[in-house]
């Protein structure tokens, strides 16, 4: 989330209850999670494992609960005993859930010739471009942007908050949520079918990029990006921050972990499921996931085992 | 089912036509599922199978087909050529489906602080707690029951009747459906994703309990007892009246078979299908699911098949 | 897709600006896919490897980008360089889209006695039947037909355009939606469970036939044919074109992949994959799916593995 413009750091302390150790005067651009901050903006990190890695990571401004790391040239630190807290206190601030009172905000901007069918909810500062059709029962939440002749059938829901969870054992409550201030962007000539849900980033975007068609029933995790020219079939998931390159095919009822990358025009066959990265051009079969040939090829040894097992019994 | 207040056992008799051998002037408290009832319940039964189980349950009133049976003591017989269609009778007077004219109905009970976005439905008798959050196209169907804090992401149907038949082979319409008269009881602090489905129990309640996290398009079937402190990522699907003890964690696309229970605090690897009880305290994978080592172990063995294969050509 | 009444081909000819080759005052009954055409009809080819399957079907009127073809006796060429184009200006001109202002539209037609609850959408020239049910947020699509005694738990989705597109390597889009102007018939005592999505045919029909039961969040393919008394359980999925003889029961998050047919009365195992045909009144289990006995057994050998290996070793 980048703020509207850059909010100084002094206020921010104030909101959050921080100290702050390095430059008093600094301007911050927003907040983002370590593998989406740029210069400028804010990191939270509540952890000494990602200690490191917040500190060296493009933000300006680490918010973290000790003063025991060492702090490269140019970063200054918010010192707080809760970042995680913070990191909520900040979010609900600069974008507080609204309650909104009509089915489409009045602070929607919807393009020409697009057609808007009845029962759909549209959220604040939703922009939908030229020519496109949201169907009937669909429901679009706030910061949404959506491109021209992007088709969305029935009953999608886009931007619902991301399944992302501060878990904690022996706590009465064991998961809070960690607030979704990102958004989702749908680029041009989209199509998404009936009954998808596409969940906004955290603090990022999750984007489905130009020409990409999706079937129904499909779900994508926070902050996933779609290339361009995807084809994802029917009851296909994708959990948070995974990428797709372009061309990608997923067939039917194929399910994807978090933050790996499918190379451009891979192809992966239904029913698989991929844990790790996939490399392009190439076609995938079974869980976990190989060459569909190696897998072919591997179905024909199973097979003959019982011959093996006798081969074995007469020898 | 409990009825509002106990019920003369004789009126039942003349609704249902049936002809009481016992204490005919007792009162029935409710109807329920053998593994649900209660005593000064009643319970149906129509198949000689199930007779001995249904007698020796703790219903107090069992409409039945057959005189032909040991009555165990202070149990009381409705004799009913047809059981099944006597059980309808009842849930459809003391249950009618009711027509709704409004999105929201006028007796539903929603608490302080709790927002309800536009396009949702609201049945019946429903009842919200405070400071929840309904999201738009959300549809809660008669006497579902929420608490407090609790986030329903949009889209998701509470409370649809369940997938439970009677079954005849060579009758025209095979199917009949036994119809619910259960609910959904939904504790505090549970955050519901996009486009899930939680079906009401036929006769008693769906339950999930305080704390637990529902990723989107995740089917809970009628009467399944989800715990505390659970986590279900997407598409995952669980059949009726299953039980998931608390702390339990299933990845996504798990699938979940019929009235079986799982463990506290055990963790179902992605895509895993589960066919009967397990063990808690466990990391579990695969179709049928095992231990996830043991079925690493496995995968790795079928991956030598080849090279066994060499050896025993070479010896 | 049948016209109202049967259309000058001359007319047709010059809508899309092609040479009639052949009867110059023959009238066209309707438009249709290669495998539902029947004689009256207009078919579209566009590749060679499919001229002469064209040319042999029952169509009466061949939209083709080549005179150099044998033209059997008593059919008639529409010569155009862009048959897709054609067929997509033929759907346009007879089933526009057309943009609903309200949720019901007033050429719906109705049924004694059956209940349209709040936040349903239906579109223009629906037919539903007497005595059925039509939960919340449930979305019917124009031209669908839905007999008696039907039931459709909230927020399915009854036909959503087809996941079917014509792809091109190269083009900046690279897939052309193939306009549907198809449509979904549901029969008499067919029950829908909660957030399904039914696509219609793209030119011809999407079937469910009487008595069917289908559980919540499965997926039904443009012109798939659900037979009689079929059970169809959550999370099942089915790709375009395939058929299901009577009485077939397919368990959760079964996968079938399209264009094939499923014997009467065969039952599929849970988390199944099916990619081609399968003969009737058998159990099946795996992905790809096999009699269920054989692939237990296959489970054992599995498991014999390094059995066999510490023989072999020790021999």
């Amino acid at each position: 989330m980048k703020f509207a413009s850059p909010v100084e750091l002094k206020w921010i302390a104030s909101l959050i209850n921080a100290e702050i150790i390095g430059d008093n005067n600094a301007f911050a651009t927003g907040i983002n999670e370590i593998h989406k901050v740029e210069t400028g903006d804010l990191v939270f990190v509540d952890h000494p494992k990602y200690y490191t890695p917040c500190l060296n990571s493009a933000a300006s401004f680490i918010i973290i609960n000790s003063k025991d790391v060492i702090v490269p040239a140019g970063k200054t630190l918010l010192y707080n005993s809760d970042p995680f807290e913070a990191y909520l206190k900040i979010v609900e601030h600069f974008r507080p859930f609204q309650t909104a009172t009509k089915s489409i905000s009045d602070s929607a901007i919807i393009g020409q010739d697009t057609i808007i069918m009845p029962n759909v909810f549209i959220g604040n500062h939703v922009i939908i471009g030229n020519n496109s059709v949201i169907h009937p029962n669909v429901t679009i939440m706030d910061n949404t942007i959506i491109g021209d002749n992007v088709v969305i059938q029935s009953g999608t829901v886009i931007g619902s908050d991301a399944f992302y969870y501060n878990g904690k054992n022996g706590r009465e409550i064991r998961y809070k949520r960690m607030k979704s201030c990102g958004n989702v962007i749908i680029e041009d000539n989209v199509e998404i079918g009936a009954n998808c849900t596409i969940d906004r980033g955290v603090t990022h975007s999750t984007i489905i990029g130009k020409g990409t068609i999706i079937d129904n029933l499909v779900h994508l995790g926070h902050e996933v990006v779609i290339g361009r020219n995807c084809l994802l079939a029917a009851q296909v998931g994708i959990a948070g921050a995974t990428t797709l390159e372009d061309g990608v095919i997923l067939w039917g009822q194929v399910g994807v972990s978090k933050t790996l990358t499918i190379g451009a025009n891979a192809v992966v066959l239904a029913q698989s499921g991929i844990p790790g990265n996939i490399e392009g051009n190439k076609v995938y079969w079974g869980t976990p996931v190989r060459e569909a040939s190696e897998k072919r090829k591997e179905l024909v040894w199973v097979k003959r085992i019982p011959e093996l097992w006798k081969k074995m019994m007469e020898s």
